[in-house]
């Protein structure tokens, strides 16, 4: 049934392994919350909700998962990883109390796994608490070290099962969208367009949203990151939707504007300056390209066409367990394209109180341009 | 349209301020995450999406909404407090460059606001990267304190307009587990349902879930905290939701058991104590009593028809911006009850590999039993 197999996590965990033993370290500790639940899912295939989790992967001997105090029957029924250990530090924030409870203490997991030195993936979302926690029992802080810059380039290129599974991610999320342009009438809710195509995702094989979907609409339209509100959608405007569907912890992603009735002139010139933009973006992602430079013809096009001061970033970012990874692609960036290497292809733009968002999943291919996860609807929607 | 007003608003920031006064301190940093937005949006109204966000409310002069590189169109759009500061430590986990940025630091907000020593509410939330950098620009750690607990019963006893918002969500719930009963049916996935419950919930005017909204069935049933899956659903095992809408940041939830077809003598009873505690949950939560004489209570019911050991918490805990917040209704709880304090009645039990939620939002009157928030379809509901 499932796309993933035990064999793909066993891979990743050997490679996790080899990172660690490369760095002379005993562990590396993969932390991930609700909102961030990537790095854990990625080792365990394990989503936690609410309480934060975190992967201990050893040099040598077995990785264990560990939790929070009321997530072990979840934890069981999900996790490859068949060690689990309950830590009281990875409760809910709002700390409830467990009377009588006796979990174990970091001390006997850094006594068991002897550990002297380890690195800590989601070093910029591990908690200070948890940290002085984590110090407390290894003995002092030069004792754990950042590993994410260690462990990315195992998530960096994606194997052929990943692929898989981002494309069944854009194809759910495709789905939503097309249940938008079915449904989408003016009076609606921001809320309720994200309620109706997060249905039409489930329904079409996702496991959840990748994301907390958005829409925006007229004056909203210039926001980036968003989310949807309870203002109703209306013709003349650009109403834009970032929609999201997750398979088997994949996130591929849609962005599209669409308007309803009339599209003034401006209006549609801006946003077909950016679907051409966002078409050049397949055309130069390439095997072997500096990814600095890529971004940069991007935006000399832009600029080109006199929007230069609507670009906000982009044009692309990684994608895989989680919508938006490192490696961004920006101007600035330095590391070259590889084959099987995805990303987002996301072109944002905004300027005088309105945006929108052109958004596809794009693999990079062994020689030519780059693959498009979705196509569904990418065209100046004018209903 | 909305139901809280800016005095609203104002009320709770001049709350704060009082709170930081009386502690002699010169501002409090209220930090929240996309995934724990409530103390920032209780706050602001702003309510983060992939990036992190912060308040801070100093005894004197104007309070600032604190957003990371690409919030500020979605920040403007929203919040309360007009003065908004933009720092790259709010930026995405996975690290943008953001070339050519020139944000500000936070020296500067320290130098400017003249902070010498702040409390911060999200202690257990604050990352630790920050942190070090907060440290830094104040001087010294102790000059930054836990506040989570100063700033609490702000937030435990609620308005007249926060109970209007509690009841609204509740209603979306109610509209939520609606749909459920009109539309399921035996081989539909978990996800697919919580898709129809969130899309029903919209359409009936939540702006989103509460939280990660979840169906367990059969084997799943007996996880308390979990996430939909792309189980089918059958005749004869337990199917339980936990739906949860959200309405201008208050999230009311309902959990309600569902059976397909025959339903087995075993399973209906161990439902009906399940309700039968549910319902003495609100009888008992009065105020002037001790919170935890009235968990004793429930659970004593509990263990006298034989089911003590499915018992794993409860049997309430604390609603409002966060549909589980402090504080919680344990055995061990020593705090009285008191009129306007809203819960979540939270009944979960679970033995020999199945289990169920029943939950409804609760409300503590001056005198008499709690009010319910929420009451469709709570019933043994064999389909």
């Amino acid at each position: 049934m499932s796309i993933l197999t035990s064999q793909e996590f066993t891979r990743r965990i050997e490679a996790a392994r080899e990172v660690v033993r490369q760095n002379n370290l005993d562990a590396v500790l993969v932390f991930s919350t609700e909102c961030e639940p990537a790095a854990v899912r990625y080792f365990s295939d394990y989503w936690p909700s609410f309480e934060t989790a975190a992967v201990l992967i050893p040099a040598e001997g077995e990785p264990a998962l560990i939790i929070g105090p009321e997530s072990l029957t979840y934890a069981s029924s999900r996790s490859k990883i068949s060690r689990i250990i309950q830590l009281m530090d990875f409760r809910e924030s709002s700390q409830p109390d467990y009377p009588g409870s006796t979990l174990p203490k970091w001390t006997d997991v850094v006594a068991q796994y002897k550990l002297k030195k380890i690195g800590l993936c989601g070093w910029y979302l591990f908690p200070y608490v948890m940290m002085m926690e984590l110090v407390k029992a290894m003995g002092c802080i030069d004792r754990v070290i950042p590993a994410d810059s260690m462990i990315r380039p195992i998530f960096m290129k994606k194997s052929a099962l990943e692929v898989e599974c981002l494309k069944a991610a854009a194809k759910a999320s495709e789905a939503g969208f097309k249940a938008i342009l079915e449904n989408i009438k003016p009076g609606m809710t921001e809320s309720e367009l994200c309620g109706i195509a997060t249905a039409a995702m489930t329904a079409a094989g996702a496991e959840a949203t990748g994301y907390p979907v958005w829409c925006c609409s007229g004056p909203n339209s210039d926001q980036a990151i968003s989310r949807p509100t309870m203002r109703k959608i209306q013709c003349g405007e650009i109403v834009h939707f970032s929609i999201g569907a997750k398979v088997e912890g994949y996130s591929a992603s849609i962005g599209r504007p669409v308007v309803l009735g009339h599209c003034p002139d401006e209006i549609r010139k801006f946003l077909q300056v950016g679907l051409d933009a966002a078409n050049m973006t397949f055309d130069v992602m390439r095997a072997g390209v500096k990814s600095g430079d890529a971004a940069l013809k991007v935006h000399d096009f832009i600029r080109a066409q006199g929007y230069g001061d609507a670009i906000l970033y982009g044009p692309a970012h990684g994608c895989g367990q989680m919508e938006c990874e490192y490696p961004f692609l920006e101007t600035s960036s330095e590391y070259m394209l590889e084959a099987d290497m995805t990303f987002m292809q996301d072109m944002f733009l905004h300027r005088n109180g309105m945006g929108f968002r052109w958004e596809d999943g794009l693999l990079v291919k062994a020689s030519g341009p780059a693959e498009m996860l979705s196509s569904y609807g990418r065209q100046i929607n004018i209903l």
